[in-house]
């Protein structure tokens, strides 16, 4: 018996929680068995470490403890959460995953240094891979209207516009090195519309179409 | 200006703490600018990091989640305390540094993963080397009849004879391999001599004798 990892990844704003709830909701109706993660957490050891990383006062951590904070959190993640549900043939849906370090810690910092990032994530995952990753993709300017429309307004002024430009195009070359593992969805698209493609997907990539 | 990264080695009950102490007020009654840290911690974000190591609930916590979460602590001391004290030519001085994540996380636990630990620590030390290591050698037998003076009494019913057994070789095994760097000084020998002998290879390390 062996389940699926399905990760779900893209900036912020572009749907990925929604999604992430209608598919895991979608996929009970249709008696496959099914959890969701979300990270950094999902684990006791895991929230606390999330505690850390969201902590406003700790402004002076560094960005490798921080790559260092978010791969524990991870390997805790993998061994204690998703390796037990995909040894039951759980299918195991993750908000954010690898990717999201390599990524917002690797590519989009001045300072990353994205084969660091990747060294550190080989160990933490010990050699577990998504068997599919859906890249939500949207623009820097839509990521920004939705998020100003949901009341989020500093996300530009706290990391600037050039860094989340280098996110989206470090996903999309991500996905270009990956195209077996990476499938890039346009979530500019009515919430439906992307809803309808993910579970044409999934249940393709299950062998239930 | 530059200036000396020394740290102490061994197990528990071998007389780190005092040394350390007494070695840092003899070297600032000699003039000599001296600052101590401690692992795990030392910095706002690696306190917070050294609550999750040291919480008796988190039972869970996998091994290399542990390894991740001394790394994290270790990355955040380097940069914000020790590389900025060593460039104004300060000698640091460390209750234990990476050697005992290598020993006690690679070499000690029968699922350790020395190769991965080293890995680990390379990118958070990012290139940074202790100039000199000090190894306070110690039996497993004297050890516990120190922590059990001290009224520790549980340390072999945590982890094991054969752990500390493994921990101890594991340490001096280091200290072949590193030779130049590593220097054995044997701790069943009376605090003062202990002393004496640690005093003398500082001040000749940094060419004050």
């Amino acid at each position: 018996m062996k389940g699926w990892l399905i990760t779900l990844e893209g900036p912020e704003g572009a749907g990925k929680s929604t999604q992430i709830r209608r598919l895991h909701e979608y996929l009970e109706s249709q008696g496959i068995p099914c959890m969701c993660t979300r990270e950094p957490g999902g684990t006791a050891v895991g929230d606390r470490i999330r505690e850390i990383l969201l902590a406003p006062e700790l402004t002076e951590m560094t960005l490798k403890a921080e790559v260092l904070l978010y791969a524990a959190s991870r390997a805790q993640l993998v061994e204690e959460v998703i390796r037990p549900a995909l040894a039951s043939g759980k299918l195991v849906l993750c908000d954010r995953f690898v990717d999201s370090s390599i990524v917002y810690q690797g590519l989009g910092p001045e300072d990353g240094n994205r084969q660091e990032v990747e060294e550190i994530n080989q160990v933490a995952l010990g050699g577990l891979q998504a068997d599919r990753t859906y890249l939500l993709d949207l623009s820097v300017e839509d990521g920004d209207r939705r998020l100003a429309a949901r009341g989020y307004v500093d996300r530009m002024e706290a990391k600037g516009k050039q860094f989340h430009e280098r996110v989206r195009q470090g996903f999309l070359a991500l996905a270009r090195e990956n195209h077996q593992r990476i499938r890039v969805i346009d979530a500019s698209q009515d919430e439906d519309v992307v809803f309808a493609a993910l579970c044409e997907e999934v249940m393709d990539l299950i062998g239930k179409n």
